[in-house]
């Protein structure tokens, strides 16, 4: 058996999650699922995510303040937006236990190394972490056990990381239902600002768009959105808060990647513009290659649709 | 009862379909469902999707020659890329049965009413349409009778169209499993720009984009794809040629619709490099609630991450 997946051998005694979103919500449920805490409690800033918390029995108790969620945890994970980091590692900085894990699960990995790395007290071990998982949804009842199964969680210590708090938190996450890849934070950015960032910048764009056309409604945007427009609004409704802080904190890497993006869609406008036929099913077919590597790889689903018309097409094959 | 469900009683004694990709074979599907027709026949260029055709019952005879599908069809629809419906209209033209009903599924209606409608033979009634449903697979085996359920399509009449055979089409749509829309095929084609074309374009070309960065590899996309990128490949799975043809064919409202997205784009970016929260907040809250309007509109599931998940968090909540 693996180590620490009993509930008589814990890997940590005390889990603060330091809010208690669809992240936090999904490891309360992934750490009690392969019983790898003790207890978990956690901290959020509004009285009904306390109350959510505690009533879907995510934590036994659901702290106003983070410092009371971290006193006497062995491992504290901050799950809130990228922008509460800076603040709230500061105020737990001096309340954390000697010999604890300390990690995060946000989106920008630079900008929570430079805004937690800081306040962290000697004997404190502070690894950034992102688990690649999610759904559009969000809030503690948003949660469930099985999102990080099969998916990454990238780790991305500093150069003086303690080796064992670091296979402990690896052992951790692959124990959640996760693979885990270490990299820098420079190059997370970077690789997130193409799989992640500018996606989600793009799909917020084009509902935008659609949204302020004088000769399109809205109406008639909504009624023939399964043309392929509402694959575009699933992640366009993604928290605001979260992903605001996330184009904040990582500018550069994602302003990049958009140039990138940009260059190459005038390329394919031209194209159009030309009557290119040529360039045009050359870009779209050489497209279907990474689609396979995804299936392959796992990290989609093989049926058509994202399985959407799943129960429908059974239905109807019988 | 409907009129024209019951197999004693069908709409149209013999359907061609010229060509029989995914929404050709679904159509078979759903007019069988129904009992529409009392005989279907086919046309394809190559000999296997004939085969796969006739195994499996798609059409009762797969013919190589468009001309032999439509002899004695009282109702005839264009199944093909919209590149191809010229030089198909040309040759069927003559052998078109009097009191016939031509259509199409393409997804640009002018350029199919401007390639379709020279070579229909007085007598014969064409209406230019479109089915909003799809995925991104192709070819006879796609297909699946509930691929119309709960969707639209839109119906582009000509002025002088015929009022009983648009209405017998519309029926037809409707006992597909459709709701059914008229509008110009101007119209059509600027509203597909914005909910089809665009997203088609922008799919494929992040997909191109991530494909070929020097600092981040394919195998780092695929495996972080979870993240969002991976929403964007499905549909930049879709048929090469058929969406190459679609944006020479509706080169005027895709340019107009771009200029549109690129310009808000450009907004989004100066917002990001200038750390403008709000505008960024603002702009991504608003995107919830075209969402919103999808799902209750019925255009799609009100599941998390597509429904992807189900079955995983279904197990998990017990």
């Amino acid at each position: 058996m693996a180590p620490g997946n009993s509930e008589n051998n814990p890997m940590f005694k005390r889990m603060a999650l330091i809010g208690i979103g669809l992240i936090g919500s999904s490891i309360s449920h992934a750490a009690r699922r392969a019983g790898l805490v003790s207890e978990i409690v956690c901290s959020s800033l509004t009285a009904e995510e306390r109350e959510r918390a505690e009533k879907l029995g995510l934590a036994t108790k659901a702290y106003p303040d983070p410092i009371d969620a971290v006193k006497g945890a062995d491992i504290v994970i901050l799950c809130t937006p990228v922008g509460a980091f800076q603040e709230i590692a500061e105020a737990i900085g001096p309340h954390l236990e000697r010999g604890a894990i300390v990690s995060d699960v946000g989106s920008v990995k630079g900008a929570a190394v430079r805004d937690i790395a800081p306040h962290i007290p000697d004997g404190v071990h502070f690894i950034a972490g992102h688990p690649i998982a999610g759904t559009e949804q969000s809030g503690p009842d948003a949660g469930f056990a099985e999102l990080f199964d099969g998916r990454w969680c990238i780790l991305t210590p500093g150069p003086d990381a303690d080796p064992k708090a670091l296979a402990k938190l690896e052992e951790f996450w692959r124990q959640l239902g996760s693979n885990v890849e270490l990299m820098t934070p420079e190059h997370h950015d970077l690789v997130l600002a193409i799989t992640s960032h500018v996606p989600h910048l793009i799909a917020y764009n084009i509902v935008n768009t659609a949204a302020h056309l004088e000769r399109v409604t809205d109406s008639e945007v909504i009624k023939f959105s399964a043309a392929g427009f509402r694959d575009f609004t699933r992640i366009a409704a993604s928290d605001p808060v979260m992903w605001r802080d996330v184009f904040l904190n990582n500018k550069e890497a994602v302003l990049e990647m958009l140039g990138r993006f940009s260059e190459d869609l005038v390329a394919l406008q031209r194209a159009i513009r030309f009557g290119d036929g040529s360039t045009l099913e050359r870009t779209f077919a050489d497209a279907r290659a990474i689609r396979r590597g995804i299936i392959q790889a796992g990290q989609d689903t093989a049926q058509p649709d994202f399985g959407r018309g799943a129960a429908r097409a059974r239905k109807g094959s019988d």
